[in-house]
């Protein structure tokens, strides 16, 4: 009635479905289309990835995260989990189960906040994965710390005029519209003062100043743009949701984000293990296999040793949120965050190392892998500002006591001690 | 009907009433009797403990860990995870329950193993707490590795002779009887050709040569002895199992008893974070309490970060213990014991840390707590050996692949793949 | 002319001369009188302590630490950290070299500010090692931070009457004097209101309330004492400085103290490595001797890689403190600080994990020396504060550069070559 | 006379030269020209590099790590180190002055071990970075361990024939000639039946069947290739050195290499703090700027802790070197290659935490930095296989002891203790 770590059957079955048709049907694109996932479908990609769309669908897969109000399953966090720990070892996975950031949260925003015209030109679109979009929010001065936004939207008329840049806007190059915060009250705190825009591509005004790739991406990889909102206007229905609420609008899609991060990366670590173990097997060098060497036997330890209670926080963390909601689980999922980029950069880079100079190259991908756990130290905020905002969490659940002598302070309890059974007892 | 991490509302008063009665009736043993809990009861301690014990036994929550067979209650490893971790959090609270090792391992050898004549003697004051033993394998040459033994067993007439050292035997001190394991055939390999034997304490040509005390031990500690077997002579129904059964006989004993260590380190561990997050928001330097301070947030944060996921690690092996059995536990028991040291030493260091010079004092029990997890490195094999045991295990489950070129190899599976999606695709 | 990491010959045989000496003199004592350090000399004790000073006394090598000034040899850093490595390694070399705090810096601090009746009567005997002394400055709310300090002292008529509480006030109850600091003008900030006094011992009003004793201190260890000063009358001349210079006075005493630590601390690691590497070599299991398994190989590896640099960064601010003067050391002097605590914690650490069970207990020096590891992050300031003021003192040097776009950003980067190289360069 | 951590002036004038040459000149080639290092010079590369190099001939500083007898300043070790830190900071820096590996290693063989037609036709090119050339050792099948090698070299008439597969063989694609490792002799031992062969570039049967690019390489670097020699016929004296002594011809070339990567090394951490602190001081969030945050602080605290001993060890090991040769170095230069790689990981590691986004993009050199760290825990063989090396070394230096108990066990130094003071003291 209780304490269950077991999936039960049928969804079991579900997974075994993803686990072969990933392996079998999403694996080979990674490598037919490397870096393409955001790349809009030509000819030749969607005679391929449409089918296997269609596929997901047909089982009642597509988009696992979303819930029946969206085309989903309603499958809730812990399945979820179960689902995306296995899509995780893909890049075209979250593609071919439509649950690819930042689409899934921006088609979210737009089925919660937008008009009905909005919805109609794009969230079906989106949910299809046929068009992709922009989160547009972190300004080039910072991202974690709103208060250092100054992007402006000023009435004018019936018309929004939007002026300001934003930086890491990903996706910027292909997207079909951007959903852009803007500071339209600057007399109040910002969180109280910003409102959110949907502004589509090519309105006049914005402009891509420039597009930044990550170390590694591939040259057709869309890019983290710089983007320029210079005088870029826009009717009053393109404001999402009610003025000053932006960070409400936000919030809504950053909720689940930073555990679906954490899902993902159990099977990215997953994968590391998978390569690095027979890897070990196979290499013969002073006399034995790698497999031999205690060093590289602690790599292999310490990677389990790390991975499967990291697995098991996510879907502890996912299990709050589905029976607590996610207000609940805001420790546990601010711990998984910390830890996701961790266990995946130490099992990555122990996989590098075992692969010797193979691994650094592109052949593999493990330089890759290691790099997705370096930027999941900063993506949705920085690994240092979670400590910092977990640390203040926990520290809630206690009172300050005496200044001098801590409650574990041996004569106090001796005292307490001696209270409690009568002073007849002799203490030793 | 699956992935459930609650407990059931039944046994979760159980718990308040454990948690209850752990903190206002058991902790100030710790205080009034610090370092006692191996010495046999003089009349004062004996006032207070026996009706402590009493009341445990009211509750029926004594011996916890025991099936109804022996008296227990058969909760299986997932509720004794739940009991333990409020347990760790003491001294005397496994005394108090009946759960005290090495104890209750050799209750449970005497309740399998056991003459009739034995377990009366033996078997109840045991489970009752009226005398202690003393498991005594390790040999002074080492104890990880059994294969270096020599303490033999030689037949001479009805009776058994043995002879040789053990060392690191816990309680020798104070125990009334000594499991001992001893080579009756030495031309089979030591896991086949080892027997296990009851020794009475007092038996002639059993000294105790040395007592060794962990450092920052009480005086009063029983110790952990370097005992002599000089020709010490026993019936024949001293051996407890079938000859060269030694090893059969004490892993009977062993088994739960890794998993055991862990649960209660979940309790240490809390601990220590119930006192460093107090302290810090108590003390003021610099111009802003500890709790105000980023280097002390990010203790509290990763000692969270540690301890949550390592106590989930603990639950879900517990579960397969009860659900499939200890075989099938094996890997995740072993990261548990790797996870079990580090946690304890990495968290309570913290928290000595933010407890200035007064936590490394015998005032505090932080320094006590720390080397307890410097303990369990070396308790029931070092750290090393279980990782590199782990480490074989986990490969067992991969084969060995192209020496050349890893199974991920990039023109590998782009061939792959282009076969999959038929010769017209054209690779970027 | 420059870069040389070679130590003169003669100096090199005057060290060879110690190396011998404390190991065939020195240790003896640390068996024969453990935790007697700074227990006053009884007959027996005096008996063979004494000639020993003597012996050093003859070789000119008596408090090493001290300027000809003060009886020393002004041998200078770079030499009292080649002498200070060997004494490490003991507990009693300190007291033979005439090198233990908190005497030394009791004694500078006397030498420069004391009154000839002060001198006379306790500078002599505490340079000869007769009598002990405490420094009493850190208070029940704090030690690192002295704005939390609260002793006052008031005049009265001729007489300074001082009232407080100071915490871990080493030595107290073998000290024949005491330093204290007090505030004597609240009305100032308090590095310029407080001042230090001398007080003898068994002055009235001088109560010793409690007295704390490390985790694993010996019973007759000296301890750690909180001590009340309770309308403790001194006259005029029991200031030492001027009004208001109390942490100048003190100051002068800490100065070269926290590299003294980390000298004695590459003693204390290399002992480490030298108990570890031959129980490696020495202990069979599984096979093969520790030596040959690749999980002890590293902690070898690892703990000579910690100590060798260390030992290197001590010796460098060790000269810089010689040719440049302490203040262009402050850097190199912080690292060494957090470095020492961290290089004995983990190597020690290791030590204790190849010697087993027994590396636990008081039969070997490891516990104690690891615990001595936890105690230097503490001492004279929690590596934390000393983190903090490092990473000050080294951001000083730089200088605040765009908020937007880094020096190294590469847009900016190749236009500034653009233009060195003349605008006809095709970038690639 | 000893102990000296200061550089001549004259050479000091010179390192200074050398800053402002590299800061001025050779970092814009940095940023106009990536990736272009190994690329053979177009004329708008010579135009520009040439006369760079002319000036560091003119200043006496080309080629520093040679000694006079190949056209160097036989400069040792110590201000190589001094040199190739500042080199370090750049990726040209080596080209420009005439220290880029494999070039440097290769010129080394060539001048010790060709002929005169060789020597003619390759080394002065070499030595001015006319040309460029391969070193071809490592076979798919491994790298740190000879014994897997296979490619063999048969004799046929007056040629030899050589038939196999070298893989990782280094700027192949852009060689002028390969300096490879073959087996000529089957029947002894490889380190005994290996023999080193120049091949010139174009030779038939010498193919790139792959090449392969590090992660985030640019497209036009000459990358690392997978060379077929397939039936490859070469004269007789095309073998370098005698036959059989392959490994010291290689060796010749290896020997310094190692501590020339970790003394440029010592650069690329410096500049990753060098970019860290500004960052740190630029940028606001939360109330403060970065520089003001604990946790960043740590990152700067902790990584000058890291780099300034570790720079110190190079040193070190670089004056060993000088003054004892390289076979006394060989712990200092095994600790500095292990620790090379983890310094510099971990330092620009934290420097793309802190420059957040943008530290991740190709717009900043941090994660190729961090990258070229990981492969320093590959390149010259893996940082495991240095550990196990290194405690092989260091375990040599002491014996074994008493397998049982301890040379440090207390009860042994209490009886020697006694013995030595005479039985008369009483031990406490």
């Amino acid at each position: 009635m209780s304490w269950d770590f077991s999936t039960e059957p049928e969804f079991e079955a579900k997974l075994d479905w993803i686990r072969t048709f990933v392996r079998e049907e999403v694996e080979p694109l990674d490598a037919l289309f490397p870096g393409y996932e955001y790349v809009p479908l030509n000819e030749e990609r969607r005679r391929i990835v449409d089918p296997l769309k269609q596929r997901v669908r047909e089982q009642g897969l597509w988009a696992p995260h979303l819930g029946p109000e969206l085309g989903g399953q309603g499958f809730g966090a812990v399945k979820l989990t179960l689902i995306n720990e296995i899509l995780g070892r893909t890049a075209w996975g979250p593609i071919v189960f439509g649950t690819q950031a930042p689409d899934t949260g921006n088609a979210e925003i737009l089925a919660r906040f937008g008009t009905p015209e909005q919805k109609e030109r794009y969230l079906q679109p989106l949910l299809n994965g046929d068009i992709f979009s922009c989160f547009s929010m972190t300004e080039p001065q910072g991202g974690a710390d709103p208060r250092v936004f100054t992007t402006r939207a000023v009435r004018d008329g019936d018309d929004w005029v939007i002026n300001g840049y934003k930086y890491f806007s990903s996706n910027a190059t292909v997207a079909s519209f951007f959903i852009v915060l803007a500071i339209t009250d600057p007399d109040v705190p910002v969180h109280k003062g910003a409102s959110m825009f949907l502004i589509p591509a090519g309105t006049p005004g914005l402009t891509i100043e420039a597009n930044h790739h990550l170390y590694g991406a591939y040259p057709h990889d869309p890019g983290h743009a710089l983007v320029h909102y210079d005088n870029v206007r826009v009717p009053a229905d393109a404001m999402l949701g009610e003025p000053g609420q932006g960070f409400h609008v936000a919030q809504s899609r950053l909720a689940g984000g930073r555990l679906h991060h954490a899902m993902r990366c159990i099977g990215v670590a997953q994968k590391a293990i998978d390569m690095m173990a027979p890897r070990a097997k196979s290499r013969f060098t002073q006399g034995s296999s790698l497999a031999d060497k205690q060093l590289v036997q602690q790599f292999i330890a310490d990677s389990y040793t790390e991975l499967m209670p990291f697995r098991l926080a996510v879907l502890h963390a996912a299990w709050l949120i589905d029976t607590q909601g996610e207000h609940a689980a805001r420790a546990e999922i601010a711990a998984c965050k910390i830890l996701a980029a961790k266990v995946v950069q130490s099992i990555t880079l122990r996989a590098m190392q075992v692969h010797g100079a193979m691994g650094l190259t592109k052949e593999l991908p493990l330089a890759g892998m290691f790099m997705s756990g370096v930027a999941l130290g900063l993506a949705d905020g920085p690994t240092e500002a979670h400590k910092v905002n977990l640390a203040r969490q926990l520290l809630k659940g206690y009172e300050a006591e005496d200044p001098l002598w801590p409650s574990e302070f041996y004569a106090h309890r001796l005292a307490a001690a001696t209270e409690r059974y009568g002073t007849e007892v002799a203490a030793p």
